[in-house]
């Protein structure tokens, strides 16, 4: 399939895509017509046709005519706010086309970090063309902002540099503020938690708060749930690289696999989710912990790694560490990686409940994903994974 | 001001915040009529009223008309997924009005972090009325899901439920699959990160590359800020509870306080966001490492809280640890607690550049804003307080 035709049929997409949490204002013929047309395109080809023109080099066009008429504001010269920003908005990056880089301002009268998750998720959409590929991003994170004055002031920074705005507002009043000024001084705009917060409200029948984080009125947000991931914390850090064999048993999830295979950051994010997570390293010739092999094995999960890939990051390691000695002088040669993955997969063989998941250019998250998916499958009779709470 | 009053204004406030994204939709007449109508309602004022009723418990009714039409598909008899969600979803809360929880349902053909996040957020703005104060939501995660069978499985259990229907597909005929079985089967949803996507797009002149993280074709994820991230949190666990004095200067940021001032989950959360974290504890009589009054004054921060608060946080957590030993008996005795934050005070005062932050009623993630807002303040000559990045 062409990429324009693919980019035509996703151009015809976005309308839907945008106007989801409103559907009382899409026509019934139009949603009537529309199923059989489009779900003649399979996702599957559609997301090999766009990883191959990815993978090829080649920058997507969009013949989007919503995205053609937007783009003529899309660029005003941009001022810049300090000398420093001024630089980076100007670096020039050698061998591709010179480009400067876009602003993206994220506003929020709380902590910030939904708008700023957010616009990191929203960008991994674009890595294929960020830094130094032509479409260099700076973003500029404003929290705490709770009165009109600042966040004025702001948006006309942002006018000044021609940048988009993302906020997340919870007093409606100064979402209110933040749209009329947008529109005052065209400034392209988007409210991440606002249509969600509507929906929920509408779900629940009762009315947001309005309140920031923080604010005075809004619940005490020590909660027993928020003690619970403290404690998580504290015990999985207590419980890094095989430390304390014997509270394996008060780990709600044991992560086990050779040097450098990610136990600790994932360990880490997974105890902020709320896990108490304990990680026993796989070092050959080296026994493990008894304790290991009496607790739960439906807790336990092994890791494991590509060898090629391991050397490399465990090389990358050695430096970092400045090892020389006798002791650890293979750490990274390919013959004892190989032979420690084995080893590894020897102990994995042995205990054959134990899920491995191979973490070969996974990012902590990705893995924490398929951990906590297949940990709670096992706790519950669901079609299908899922990860279920109550608030 | 009356609240059905007040709700009035925050009602005709909810088209434009959920519009934003889609400005060139709204009227132009109607955008200019408001402001001036619009701007006399003052966010502080609206922030008081409803933090007033907050705090007064009564529940916040909606005058909103649009919500009130929405209402009558919101709550069909929920159907069960399993046993134990049967449980969960018909939960009697003693003393307050009966009610079943409402479930949402997160899909992401992702992590579902995002979705998880936003979700989180936004309920945050219903706590005064979650769990045991009349409306209990119960949301199910569901990650990977890169196939168009197992979403319309998923959707169609949501219908069953009457379940919201909160979504991240980055694979656009995903996406679309998602809005038209929502419309076939009445499941209401929301797109969370396709608006912003759709921004960026526009922003940037670029296509997004519709594929879900982990899929081939996206970028490698282990990028040098990737790994930046990984020695960000060894670097603090190894750091944590004064250990290893002699790398404070190694440190981007050292928090220092009392027992449960929440150094070590403050320390971790940072380290998580990229910043290598020591924690370096105040214990009444014992010395501070000396090299913390070598290194940069600007990095140090002092953590501090009421000693009411304090006190009842240490009697939790010595019935956690089962203290009795005479070493710590006196750990959360009002004097002790007093004593030793005023030990604490006067280290602060002696080192008056260090920020003093009182976390008293504060979440970690809270803290976490306003010591990095401080932390990028000075390395910048921005007007306001910001934290940039470069993408």
């Amino acid at each position: 399939m062409a990429v324009s035709q693919l980019w035509a049929n996703i151009g015809a997409v976005v309308p839907e895509i945008r106007g989801c949490s409103q559907s009382n204002q899409i026509q019934p013929e139009v949603a009537s017509k529309s199923p059989s047309r489009r779900l003649k395109v399979s996702p599957q080809l559609n997301r090999w046709s766009r990883a191959r023109a990815l993978r090829s080099g080649r920058k997507l066009d969009r013949p989007n005519p919503q995205i053609q008429t937007l783009q003529s504001d899309a660029s005003p010269p941009p001022l810049t706010l300090s000398s420093d920003t001024d630089v980076s908005d100007n670096d020039v990056v050698e061998g591709v086309e010179v480009r400067v880089a876009k602003s993206i301002y994220m506003v929020s009268d709380g902590t910030g970090w939904t708008a700023e998750h957010c616009v990191n998720a929203a960008l991994g959409q674009f890595d294929y063309c960020l830094v130094d590929h032509g479409c260099p991003v700076n973003t500029h994170l404003f929290s705490g902002i709770d009165d009109a004055e600042k966040l004025v002031e702001i948006i006309k920074q942002a006018a000044k540099q021609g940048a988009l705005l993302v906020y997340t507002l919870a007093d409606p009043s100064m979402a209110v503020y933040a749209k009329q000024a947008c529109k005052l001084w065209s400034v392209r705009c988007t409210d991440v938690l606002g249509p969600i917060i509507e929906e929920i409200a509408s779900h629940l029948e009762v009315s947001p708060s309005g309140l920031p984080r923080g604010a005075s009125g809004r619940n005490f947000p020590l909660s027993e749930e928020y003690f619970r991931r403290i404690e998580a914390v504290e015990f999985t850090i207590k419980q890094d690289d095989g430390a304390c064999p014997q509270n394996l048993a008060k780990a709600d999830i044991i992560l086990t696999g050779v040097s450098r295979t990610g136990k600790t950051p994932l360990s880490i994010y997974l105890a902020q989710k709320g896990y108490k997570v304990a990680n026993v390293p796989i070092v050959m010739g080296v026994e493990m912990p008894k304790t290991l092999f009496k607790v739960d094995e439906n807790k336990v999960f092994g890791l494991t790694i590509n060898p090629v890939v391991l050397k490399n990051i465990r090389k990358a390691r050695a430096r970092t560490l400045g090892f020389g000695s006798e002791a650890r002088s293979n750490y990274s040669e390919m013959d004892h990686v190989r032979q420690e993955l084995e080893f590894a997969g020897r102990i994995f063989a042995e205990n054959p409940v134990w899920p491995v998941i191979d973490v070969t250019g996974k990012a902590i998250e990705e893995t924490a994903a398929v951990i906590l998916r297949l940990y709670h499958d096992r706790k519950q009779k669901f079609t299908m994974p899922t990860i279920s709470k109550r608030y």
